[in-house]
């Protein structure tokens, strides 16, 4: 009989996805003592748009091969955006689930004022606050000043900061 | 010097997208002379959202891999429908389309109503008018009893009525 793994070994891959840029960040460690592990943008080209889908499909399924996280956490779909942008979205964001199910990474949703709430104290927070929160969070290490980036350091930090109540229920699902 | 491809060997991939069942079919041929050559549904099984967008992103790999059709017809989004639906269709486009064009499938898209006004001659047409015209356009080859299955076949065949003009178009592109 094997328990849970140890939480040590928890790799969190928050996400902001895009159909230009998608951001990620890898963090390890709890809430209490984040640690970045890496952080980069896929940079999606100058394709037509489903040749952009298939570059994200692409380099995110190399990703997860070679990063192996444990969970990832994507921001949940919004109504509020304008409805070509989030139709957009949401088409880089299907890309995204699959590949990740396709890995058998589980998938953890967060709404954009649960994120900022569990980052910087307010869920009305703007994304210069969160970026600066983020890089103290992590201890002074640098999230580089794309807000793909912070915003996916974001998705994670808020993941670990609920992990505790979250890898319960799931343990209890297990069952 | 090679010409473009015969018209002959021009394979049209119908794809009605949905995060339950996915309904596709292959045609060749022309307009005129439409060739049913396989047609079905993928259904995406119990498990969660990101779960089912993994398996559509299996299967239909699998699938354009054992067809190699030159072309797929799907149809574009719609802003009309209910927010949720249309942000969960968008999921399963994303994934369609990532797949499509990963694997080097040319994709065009059609609005429903030009899909209907080329099958029925209206773009208001109901989902029956559009299924019993797709059985008739094929000559009596049953298209099932599946809006799925008849609304992909009615998208291959809305890209063959089309499809003149637009390989005209793409060879003039590639010059």
């Amino acid at each position: 009989m094997t328990g849970p793994a140890p939480r040590a070994a928890r790799r969190v891959l928050g996400i902001d996805p895009g159909s230009q840029i998608t951001g990620w960040g890898l963090l390890a460690g709890t809430a209490v003592e984040p640690r970045l592990i890496e952080a980069g943008l896929l940079r999606l080209g100058a394709g037509d748009f489903p040749q952009r889908l298939a570059l994200l499909q692409e380099r995110l399924a190399e990703l997860v091969a070679r990063l192996r996280p444990t969970v990832a956490a994507v921001e949940s779909p919004f109504h509020g955006a304008s409805a070509r942008s989030a139709l957009q979205l949401a088409h880089a964001r299907g890309v995204i689930l699959a590949v990740l199910a396709g890995a058998g990474v589980e998938v953890a949703e967060y709404t954009p004022a649960t994120v900022k709430k569990a980052v910087t104290g307010s869920g009305r927070a703007g994304k210069r606050q969160v970026a600066a929160m983020v890089g103290r969070l992590l201890h002074g290490a640098p999230p580089g000043d794309s807000h793909d980036l912070s915003d996916a350091l974001a998705l994670a930090l808020c993941h670990l900061a609920s992990a505790g109540h979250r890898s319960a229920v799931a343990r209890a699902r297990e069952r």
